[in-house]
C-alpha cells in the first residue's frame, strides 16, 4: 500500500468474492474507515475437522484506529459469524437495524463480549455518520426481516450497496424494497453499485416469500400431524407456518436451540405475531390429536446432528415420526447439502412419512434475486461503475454479464477478488494494489492455528490412516532393546492381520540389523530407512499408502 | 432360505434398492438361477479412503452351482463395474450386447480375467436360455447405445425389467425403445414390471439426445475454439461433437484415457462415424488455428484428477485453456458433485474462458425416463404386479405412488430392499425372507478388509487428527527409561506448538512418577490412564478431540 493517493476512496474486499460467505468489505477515505459486514463462512470438503472459515483481519489490525464502526446489512451468519472472532481483537462499535442487532447480542452473550460492545441501532431510512462516510440504511427485502441495502455517501460520491436483497411485492411483513429510493439515488447520481449475485445465473424473478404460506395453507389441510423443518433464522417463514396452523387450530411445537433463540428473539423484538396459546412444548405434544399438531423443526439441510435427521433417524429424545406424518422440507439444499438432504428425505420415507419437499412442491422460494430484478437495480441505480458482490466467480461474471447487455461500458465494471483495492474518485476507478485477505480457519479454540501442514496430513489420514513404527535402541551400542513394535489405526483391522504384521517386522527386523552391522545410529537415517522399506511394501501389498510415523527412543 | 418352496419364482435383488449404483439382481427358480447386472457404486461422504464399493455375493457363493449367467443390460460402471471382483471368484458366463460386450472386455483385460471368462453376444430381439428363464433382449434407448431391457419367461410367467432406459423418439442411432414389443407382451400378460426409478421424481418427458446436437450445432459456429466435457461412456453424445466439429471444419482431440478407450471400443464395434481425418493428436493441437480445433474431454464432474480440471487448474501438461475458448460442459452434476463442477466452471471462467454449463444452456439431456414415459411403459406392459427398482427409496416411492395414481392396486406394488426374496407364483406374490446383502468397500488390493473400525478411525482422524505418545519403561522397576515422547499429525502445528507439548510432557510426567512410586507397571492401566489424562487436557485447551495413541515399550 505505498503511494497511497489520500483523495480517493478505498474499496476493499476482504471477504464473499469468489466464495460463498465470510462477507466483509472495507471502505477507507484518509483517515477514516469502516467495515461493511462481517460474516463466516463454512469449511470447504477438504478443510477436515475445521469448524468454520472467517476473513484474515490483518488490514483492520493494521488500520485499527481508523476505523469508525462496523456496519450490519442483515443478520445471517455470513454477515455477522465472524463478530465475535474480530471484537476479541479490535473493539469496534456495531451499527445494524433492531432484529439485526438483536441477533448479534445472542451471539456476543455467549462469547462473553456483550458488555464490552458498542452497538447502534438504525431504521431503516435512517442515516448514521461514520467519520467522512454517511451512511443511509434503505428497506429491503430477504429472507431474514429488518434487511438493509446501503447508500453510502462518500467524499467522492455515492456507492450503493445492496446487501443480499430480492424484490418482493407481497412480502411477509416491513414492505417492499424502498425501489423509489434507489431511483433517486439513481437520478442524483451514483458513482458505483456494488449488488448481490448470487442468482445471477437464474433467469426471470424470484417468487415472493407469501406464495409459500399458500402452500402451506393447502398441505396444512389434513388430518395429518405436520412437521415443518426450514431455516432457523426464516422469521417470515416461521410466521407463515404460524399462520398456517393458526388457521387449522394447530399447536405449534418448536424443536432445535438455533429455531428457538431466534423466535424468542424476533416474537420480543416485534417481529412475529404468534398468538397466545399457539405455542407448546414439544413435551405435551402427546396430549393432542395429529391434526391439533404442528411441529416446527430445525434441520432442513439434513445436517446430522440437526433435529429432523436424529427425528429421521429415530434417535430423537421426544419425538418420532409416526406413519402418516405430514413432514414439509420448507428450503432447498444449499450447494454441497444435496446428498445429505436426499438421506434425509429418504430416511422419513421409510419411517413411513408422507414427505413433501423440493423436487415436489414448491415448499421454498429463495431469498436472492434472480435476473430480472437485478436489472430492475441496474436500472433504477444506473451507476456509472458497477462491482458484483457475494457470490462465486461464475456468479460475479454472469451478474456483470448482465450490466453489459443493459449498455454498461465493460471498462467500468470491475470484477473484484477478495484483498483488492479498487481506488474511487469522482471521474475515475481502477484496481490499485493489493491488502492481505484470506481464509482464516478455526477449528474448536484455535483460531488460524490449523494450517495446511495440518490440513494435508488430516486429509492423508482419512484415506489411508496410518501405521507406527516404534522402537527402542541403546544409545551407546546402537542395538535395538525393544521393538520393533506395530500400531495402526485407519489402514488395516489390526485384529485380522496377524500375519501381515509379523511380515512387516520381518522387514524391519532386517533392515534394523542391517544398520545395526553397520554401526549407524543415527535416527534421521534410521527413520528415512524405515519410512522406505515400509512404504514400497505397503503400497505392493495392499495399494494403499497409509501415513508412517516411525519413532526412535534412546536410552 | 428354510422352507423353499420350489414351484415358486425369486426375485432377490442384491443391489441397487435404496440407492444409486451395484445393481444386481438374482432370479431364482428351483435348481436355476442368473444374475441381473453386475455394478458398482461409488463410495459415500463417510466410506473414507474408500476406492469403490460392490455388492455382498453371499448368495450367489452359496449357490454357484445354480448359477446359469450373468445377464447385463448395459455397459455403464453401475451395471458392469462389480464384474472383475465377483468373476475372481465365480467364473460365470456373461450374455450382453454387442457394445456392452466390448466395454466388459476391456475391463476384464484389465484384470487377467478375459481368457477365462464365457461371453456371449446377444442382439436386441435375439433370446438367450438360462436353465428354466428363457430371457429375450428389446431394444431400449439410454445415454450408452446397445440398452436393453428384459423380457424374462420363468415357468410362473413373463417378468419385463426395464434396464436403464428413457424413451428416445429421435434418437441418434440404434431406433427407439421397442415399445411395440412391449405392447405385445403387455396384451399376452405380464407377470410383474420392473422398472428404472432414478427419473420418477421428474414430472414431464426426458428431452431426445438428438436436441442436443442442435445446441451444439450453434455454440460451435463460432470463431472460438472450442472444449466439450461430457462422460466417458455417452458414446452417443461424443457422435454428436464429432458432427458438429465435422460441419464447422473442425479437427477433433480427445483427451482423457478412459474417453480414448470408449472411442476406440465403440469405433471398432461400428458404434461410432467418424469420418477419417477428423481425429488428430492432442499433441498436434498447435498445428491449427483455434476455430479449427475441437477437445473433446473427461471431467465433467468436476472430478480433481480427471483432464478437464487438470486443464482448469494449468496443471495439465498439453492443453491449457486460451481466453476466449468456449468451454461446454455437456452433463449435469451428478448428486454429490455439486461443488466439484461449480469449482471447474468457476477456474474455467477464471481462466478467461467462454463456460456453457448446465445452469445458463441446455447442453445435457438425462438417460432416464421422467414420469411420463414411466406411465407409458405401465401403459403398454400393464404386468399385474409391479417392483421400482434403480434409485433410492424416494425415487421407488414416487415411481410406486405413479402407478397407483394409474389404478393399480397398492397391494400388488413391492418396493423391496436389497437381500428381500419377493417369491411369486401364477396367481401370487410376496416377500419372504432375506438374503445376505450389504455393501463390500473396496480399497486398494483389499475387498471387503475395510469394516466399521477402519472407517471409524479414519473418520476420527480426518477430524482432528492424532497424538501419540511414547515410553519405554523397565520391566523390573517400572521406570520410565525414555521418553515420554510425542508425536502429533493433523492436530497441531508441532512446529509452533513447543509450550503446548511441554505442557502435555507434565502432566504425562506427574501422571507416570504416581504410577511408578504407586508400583503399577501394568500396560493397560498406564495407557488408559494416559489416555484419560490427556484427554480432558487437550478437550479444554482446544476444544478438539484427537485420538491418543498411547504405546508403551518394555526391555
Amino acid at each position: 500500500m505505498n503511494n497511497t493517493n489520500n483523495s480517493k476512496l478505498k474499496i476493499i474486499p476482504l471477504g464473499g468474492l469468489h466464495e460463498v460467505g465470510k462477507n466483509m468489505t472495507v471502505f477507507e477515505y484518509e483517515n477514516d474507515m469502516f467495515v461493511l459486514d462481517c460474516g463466516l463462512a463454512f469449511p470447504e470438503d477438504d478443510m477436515l475437522g475445521i469448524d468454520l472459515v472467517i476473513p484474515d483481519i490483518t488490514y483492520l489490525r493494521k488500520n485499527a484506529d481508523k476505523i469508525r464502526g462496523i456496519v450490519i446489512t442483515h443478520g445471517h451468519e455470513d454477515h455477522i459469524g465472524a463478530l465475535p472472532y474480530v471484537l476479541k481483537e479490535l473493539n469496534i462499535p456495531i451499527y445494524a437495524t433492531k432484529l439485526t442487532l438483536g441477533l448479534i447480542e445472542t451471539k456476543l452473550e455467549e462469547h462473553g463480549l456483550l458488555k464490552s460492545t458498542k452497538m447502534f441501532c438504525v431504521k431503516q431510512g435512517q442515516r448514521v455518520k461514520l467519520g467522512c462516510f454517511d451512511v443511509e440504511f434503505i428497506r429491503t427485502n430477504h429472507s431474514i426481516p429488518d434487511s438493509v441495502a446501503l447508500a453510502i455517501n462518500t467524499p467522492v460520491g455515492m456507492i450503493v450497496h445492496t446487501g443480499d436483497f430480492k424484490v418482493d411485492y407481497t412480502p411477509i411483513d416491513g414492505g417492499t424494497i424502498d425501489l423509489a429510493k434507489l431511483g433517486i439515488l439513481g437520478k442524483r447520481g451514483v458513482l458505483a453499485l456494488m449488488a448481490d449475485s448470487t442468482n445471477a445465473e437464474r433467469p426471470g424473478f424470484t417468487m415472493s416469500e407469501s406464495t409459500i404460506g399458500e402452500v402451506f395453507d393447502e398441505l396444512f389441510d389434513t388430518d395429518q400431524r405436520i412437521m415443518v423443518a426450514t431455516f432457523a433464522s426464516n422469521i417470515h417463514r416461521i410466521q407463515q407456518v404460524i399462520n398456517s396452523a393458526v388457521k387449522t387450530k394447530r399447536k405449534v411445537a418448536v424443536c432445535g436451540r438455533s429455531m428457538l433463540n431466534v423466535i424468542t428473539v424476533a416474537h420480543k423484538l416485534g417481529y412475529m405475531k404468534i398468538p397466545s396459546g399457539t405455542l407448546i412444548e414439544v413435551d405435551d405434544i402427546g396430549r393432542y390429536s395429529p391434526h391439533q399438531i404442528c411441529i416446527l423443526t430445525t434441520g432442513s439441510q439434513g445436517e446430522p446432528m440437526a433435529a429432523l435427521s436424529r427425528i429421521a433417524n429415530s434417535e430423537h429424545k421426544k419425538i418420532e415420526i409416526y406413519p402418516g406424518d405430514r413432514v414439509i422440507i420448507s428450503a432447498s439444499p444449499i450447494p454441497g447439502n444435496e446428498k445429505y438432504v436426499s438421506k434425509l428425505v429418504d430416511d422419513l420415507f421409510k419411517q413411513g412419512a408422507d414427505v413433501i419437499y423440493h423436487s415436489i412442491a414448491e415448499t421454498h422460494v429463495s431469498g436472492h434475486a434472480c435476473q430480472e430484478e437485478l436489472k430492475l437495480i441496474q436500472a433504477l441505480v444506473r451507476p456509472k461503475y458497477f462491482i458484483p458482490v457475494h457470490g462465486e466467480y461464475k456468479h460475479l461474471r454472469q451478474h456483470a454479464k448482465l450490466a453489459e447487455k443493459m449498455g454498461m461500458d465493460v471498462n467500468n465494471i470491475f470484477i473484484l477478488s477478495n484483498g483488492k483495492v479498487l481506488e474511487l474518485d469522482k471521474n475515475s476507478a481502477k484496481v490499485a494494489g493489493i491488502v492481505p485477505s484470506g481464509r482464516v480457519m478455526v477449528d474448536g479454540l484455535g483460531v488460524g492455528d490449523v494450517g495446511s501442514v495440518v490440513l494435508r496430513d488430516r486429509q492423508h489420514l482419512s484415506q489411508d490412516g496410518l501405521i507406527v513404527v516404534v522402537l527402542t535402541l541403546d544409545h551407546e551400542t546402537g542395538t535395538v532393546v525393544a521393538g520393533p513394535d506395530i500400531i495402526s489405526r485407519g489402514f488395516i483391522y489390526m485384529k485380522e492381520s496377524e500375519t501381515f504384521i509379523e511380515e512387516i517386522k520381518v522387514i524391519l527386523r532386517k533392515q534394523l540389523l542391517e544398520y545395526e552391522q553397520n554401526g549407524v545410529k543415527d535416527w534421521n537415517t534410521i527413520k528415512t530407512g524405515i519410512k522406505e522399506a515400509l512404504k514400497d511394501f505397503l503400497f505392493e501389498k495392499t495399494k494403499r499408502k497409509p501415513m508412517i510415523l516411525p519413532i526412535v527412543m534412546e536410552i
